[in-house]
């Protein structure tokens, strides 16, 4: 793997409605084709459907479990570690990536995109959580609506950073 | 240290307004009058503030630092403990903690509330994050006004569950 | 908590004879005499007898458990936090001691001895592993017999680094 | 990946002599010629050599490191991941692992071994320490001599169990 290479996690929570599955196969497929590594949490619902994505469009899947247990990655992550420190396995999805899309979203999923904000990462979103402070919008997380466009202005933000 | 006594996590930035650590302070106080542990990250701001709070009053102070030196503890944390697992010792704050009270709040405050929130926990907000998805506000964080109600609030959630 | 004040990390098996839970008593009793914190696991065993002596001598003690559950701490643990980190929570006993001092020890228990000599910490051991590389023995753990010497011998130490 | 692969963890120092890294490469070519990943701490050393060996015969190797910079790993890991938990992250590449082969080996390397033995994987030595209590030999590492038979050990083992 060229140190090039970037690394793009995709959150999203462990179960999620089919329109969801849907937009992260498709983030997942994009991260392929541009010959990203595919990092996220290992688990079912956002996770398996954007590792689907991935692994059929020929891309690798990272999946950093939070048990102790390799069977519990879903079948489409090929390098699956167990991490065994439960919800803090959060921070480590974060720090192995270059960037965020998040789908959908559950509060651990905003645990990483406020991780990734910290860390001055871009977070892009799609369908996920909107951030206020005293009735203002925040800044922080790219909304937007397209899968594809998404990735590509995920990579574009790394490129550029 | 009877079992029976209550954690009460104080997240919030390093670095704040006066206006924030004069309500962080009154935080620790009502947390230490209450007979309850402060635990928190350790460092400046909210944090420091909220312990000067509750040494003041006699109480507990817990400080989970995210790096190696047990002299990176603000001077009012009793018990410091140099984590070094950085950011990712966020999560041990809430695993400390049978409540959390949000004192402002940047990014690393809110993954502290999600993590809150995932684990059930009540979350108690002055002047915190403000949370929505698809244009509706969420519930999550219990937004209140008044630092002494806060705790009290935060304390009677605890006590109820 | 003076930062001036020592904190000494007592290390042993959860599991322990009457003869080594008499000597952890001891050295519990000798780290709260000489005004240090006494750190540990938190479980039973060596960790409680340890706790038990440094609170019957008015002493400090914080556990760092490997669950979730505040209520695995043995009753003699005043600080105790969960950490859900499984045996990864012996990296912050570890970090959180100038010292170490073993009694007995199982696996665990050496896993800590080496984290602490990496850290070149001083590793005092009563009745503990012995190490040796190619048949000869290897420095680094300081055999001892009598547990006040043991406890005053990793103090002096500290005070000499 | 089949679940059903194997995963073996190669320990030893980040620096280490030419006689240690020759066997610690046989060691990963071994593991990759068996179709098992072999998981590292991801730096120099007896690390770096097994990558090397294990990349040449096409295998596949996964580091663990314990810095927060991807470019910390050594070139032939292919899925580096920063963890940035410091040592903390050697319990990390014990849960990833069904067995362990340890050449050579300082403070680190010990700490892991003992992670294993308790964890109750398969530890072969090659080369590494002895562990010994009351002065009588401890059993748990299995002392071996050739770097292909270790491997073969290994995974004899991780298949019996």
């Amino acid at each position: 793997m060229p140190r090039s290479v970037a690394w793009i996690a995709v959150i999203g929570p462990g179960r999620c409605s089919a329109a969801e599955a849907a937009v992260a196969e498709e983030v997942g497929a994009a991260v392929a084709e541009a010959g990203a590594v595919l990092v996220c949490g290992g688990l079912g619902g956002v996770m398996e459907a954007a590792c689907r994505g991935a692994r059929s469009a020929g891309g690798e899947t990272v999946g950093l479990l939070p048990g102790f247990d390799r069977e519990d990655a879903n079948g489409w992550v090929r390098i699956a570690l167990p991490t065994g420190l439960g919800e803090a396995r959060n921070a480590l999805v974060v720090r192995s990536a270059d960037a965020l899309v998040a789908v959908g979203g559950a509060f651990g999923t905003l645990s990483e995109i406020a991780l990734g904000l910290r860390a001055r990462l871009p977070v892009i979103g799609l369908g996920t959580w909107e951030l206020a402070r005293g009735g203002r919008p925040e800044p922080g997380i790219v909304a937007m609506e397209d899968p594809r466009e998404a990735v590509a202005e995920a990579l574009r933000r790394v490129h550029a950073s």
